[in-house]
């Protein structure tokens, strides 16, 4: 039994969408239309995804009525045109499990906590959820969140400790500056990646790596890590196999692991939806999955013709949001023009009620 | 054998988009991309469409990334995005005939004489071209261009002239100011309606309207023309059914058919494309008709789920001009980034070549 479901704390909405990127925004916006509320989750901290975690300043040219646009403003624009709808956020989570209930409904708890109830879930996940990279080391779960952490190693956890931080791109290097930087630094700190050789976009971290070796300030270690080093159930070093010559220990008490971020289709991938090659199968009517209710929309999905394309993901929104509105009316539900009609003029809060 | 064929001045082309709306103007977009050359055609004399024809200066709101716009803010964005395609236009023209030829390609004539060769045809013909709305009486039509004009009565022919203008709306009064304060304005003019009761949007009209009656210069004429009165083949009068009392004779030398504009689907409804309801049935992968080639798009399509909304157009262009690019190609064309493509960006023009 969950907290929500001991607390009774379970929040009705009409809709969840999964998802915070372009297309999960513009899912908001054709649900507050058709006058359905949407609680809106995504793993990253802020609205955008892909768009603003790997375009953020590049251009894009193929937005209709905006020759050129970037996936900051874009995001932007879309977040404002959003606003009138009103939707819960829930970011930086992630949705951990779904469950269809007796009356038709939707319950879902997220990483958070948060246990949402609706009748339609909008699935956005894009190419999925971006999350820390893992080393391929068997055994090595146990000590997640103890002696090894993802993404970000707390000050807390490396001070005055022999610290191991894996990795070689610019998110890595940041890692050892900042511990290095630090008022309570590691006791050793070293780099682990697969040969002495980095390459960051940011000439600057080039510059500051080399200072800090240069005073001995950080040793770096080139190899594979390829086992655990384990005394009495505690992380002691890892195994490391170099370019050349034999293995070796490189003992640690604490392991940042900065491989990057990966995109993964996480929980989602356990939902029991049709899937072909990696996407959710959908129909071009309702873009629904193979459980009614569950629509899916944008990259995430796959049909006859698809292609990746945001203005796509813009398009099936719209049709599984008319599709979602009329589950819930039992009945078609008719278009109305933004343009001439005063009941959405006023859910866009352009007219008065 | 027509005057292009005699010529031999058919001018090839990888397509002809046939609306000059923004779905049509998307077209042109998506075609560009993937390297397809366009010819426009539109009956209207600017590109815009419905949206600058009927919505110039309405808001639209649901058109992602674009929190607010209009019609004709619209269009010109659009006009914007695709200039380097650099469309061919023929504005202020129909497609008069369209035949399949023997190697799949099409040849598309134009009522102003244009001869086309291509190998894709887009439909994005909206609701229909807007044509001048006709007076429903028989035997009108041998006196077109002769005695009777629609929607405009050049002055030259009103001048010295008994005149009847036949309309109530904005477009209607506005042809009676300018007819009345001309240098040489008819010798009688009216205004037949089917009751003394005008409602224009811009109050300035009625002001005007009422000067002119005062002032003897204008009668007004309530009621419905049911028959022509022509003498030796020419056109001397309506016969006149009045809201009360008996049919009269309203004589003229010129009629002015000021009824509106309205839309109709032309020629395209008779070149055998599979239809239902008055809309184009297209299948949702490439968007295309009952004959290979000839794609559709926009409002003037039908399929499972359709809604009549310019972010759908966006997507069914998008879709449609991959499958031309395939056809043309005979082998699967892979989708590629303006965000990332060099490629794309030399086409758009924002990279050298």
């Amino acid at each position: 039994m969950t907290v929500q479901e001991q607390q009774g704390a379970w929040i009705d909405t009409d809709a969840v969408v999964i998802g915070a990127g372009p297309v999960g925004l513009w899912q908001v916006f054709e649900c507050g239309l058709l006058g359905l509320s949407c609680h809106v989750v995504d793993v990253l901290g802020e609205a955008g995804g892909q768009c603003v975690e790997l375009y953020a300043d590049k251009p894009i040219y193929d937005i209709p009525g905006l020759p050129v646009t970037t996936g900051r403003e874009l995001a932007a624009r879309l977040c404002q045109q959003i606003k009138p709808f009103a939707p819960r956020w829930h970011l930086g989570e992630q949705v951990t499990g779904l469950t269809s209930i007796a009356d038709g409904r939707f319950e879902l708890l997220t990483s958070a906590g948060a246990a949402l109830r609706c009748r339609s879930v909008f699935i956005a996940a894009g190419v999925g959820a971006f999350l820390p990279r893992r080393l391929p080391l068997e055994g090595l779960q146990p000590h997640e969140g103890r002696s090894v952490f993802h993404h970000v190693l707390p000050e807390a956890e490396a001070a005055g400790r022999e610290v191991v931080v894996a990795g070689g791109d610019d998110t890595a290097l940041r890692q050892v500056l900042s511990l290095a930087s630090s008022a309570t630094p590691p006791s050793r700190l070293s780099l682990l990646h697969r040969r002495d050789k980095f390459d960051p976009a940011d000439p600057a971290l080039a510059t500051a790596l080399a200072r800090l070796r240069a005073e001995g300030r950080l040793q770096v270690v080139a190899g594979q890590p390829v086992d655990l080093v384990v005394e009495e159930g505690e992380l002691h070093g890892l195994r490391i196999a170099p370019p050349e010559g034999p293995e070796f220990t490189l003992p640690l008490q604490r392991l940042a692991v900065c491989l990057g971020l990966s995109p993964r289709l996480g929980p989602i991938a356990d939902w029991g939806l049709a899937m072909a090659r990696k996407q959710l199968v959908v129909d071009t009517a309702r873009f629904e999955t193979s459980v009614p209710g569950i629509h899916a929309v944008g990259d995430v999905v796959t049909y006859p013709g698809k292609r990746k394309l945001l203005l796509s993901g813009f398009h099936e929104a719209t049709l599984a949001a008319f599709a979602a509105a009329e589950r819930r009316r039992g009945a078609p539900v008719a278009l109305e023009y933004t343009t001439s009609s005063r009941h959405l003029q006023q859910r866009l809060g352009v007219l008065p009620l």
